[in-house]
């Protein structure tokens, strides 16, 4: 059981952030944050998120040309932003990620289960980046309004990688905060049968 | 930043249960649960998840009726299966979770979007549960292996909700463990530009 301060950094006190404070994140930081979000589970260990982390000003003007105009300040101005993607051909990582069974032949050739699997478990994985971003001290703001073929163009041409989500990750400043939305109670969204 | 034990408990040494002690999970503790995982972040704050925590034998077995075999033996013995699902219609709560805009209009007649959005963010609050669960001392145990028309028909009938995926909750018997699969290296599954 993590502590009340673990869970407010987690869940209870952090919020998406759309201002960010001019605090560069380390490459270092980076490779910390997929060691450990890279643990939590997939399906048939399947880990189907592929991520570009957008740091350089070229590259960074590559991508506002894909955001929607709410997206665009916010976007230039958080010191990486991260292109959550899903490899399609995913299934052929499984010799190595699931090495005791042919769980390749599991997948190839079921287009509706390949497109089921890569859009679920990536956007699994990319819950798991934002968490594991608030386990090392950064803030999350997850945007869903860009262009998605212009993307996939730009950032994963030749590939078999789709955009699912993208991400601006850094140090949130907090002035510029909205006042949170409200969330649905316990009876709205569960029951316990 | 979190503690490295609070790192472990998440990421590092967090692993998939397939065996279960004996030791039942209070409907306090799944309150507590919702009550942490409803603050993570959803497109427009649209919070499509829908939950059902199974825990008698009466809905317990009717789940068993709807699991793929070889996850038969550890839904039977799990003190708790929840059924994360997707409310389709999640845009009808818009005026109450997304107040300052017409956010509901954005929405309602496209499908398409409808679709992805209740798929992508329902499967992001998936992950914010199993997160949660083990911010609590709780253990995990995803499965993507069961009829979904079934489960819709037995949990869902009548409502605009569908199954995404479903995940047993409890103490896991970690003599029961396998070892662990590997995952892809950053150089594989990243790259920063």
């Amino acid at each position: 059981m993590l502590s009340t301060e673990a869970q407010q950094t987690l869940f209870t006190n952090a919020r998406t952030h759309n201002g960010w404070q001019d605090k560069p994140v380390s490459d270092v930081l980076l490779h910390e944050l997929y060691d450990l979000m890279k643990w939590a589970p997939t399906s048939a260990n399947a880990s189907p998120a592929r991520i570009v982390f957008v740091k350089s000003d070229e590259q960074k003007s590559a991508l506002l040309a894909c955001m929607a105009e709410g997206n665009l300040e916010k976007t230039k101005t958080a010191p990486v932003t991260a292109i959550i993607g899903m490899d399609m051909a995913f299934y052929d990582q499984l010799p190595q990620l699931f090495p005791h069974a042919d769980a390749r032949s599991w997948f190839a050739g079921n287009q509706a289960l390949i497109d089921a699997t890569a859009f679920r478990n990536s956007s699994l994985q990319g819950a798991y980046l934002m968490l594991a971003a608030r386990t090392l001290g950064l803030d999350c703001g997850p945007m869903s309004g860009f262009d998605a073929d212009k993307v996939n163009a730009t950032f994963f041409a030749g590939s078999e990688v789709k955009v699912n989500f993208i991400c601006n990750l850094g140090y949130g400043d907090a002035s510029k905060l909205h006042a949170r939305g409200p969330r649905l109670s316990f009876e709205q969204a569960c029951r316990i049968v």
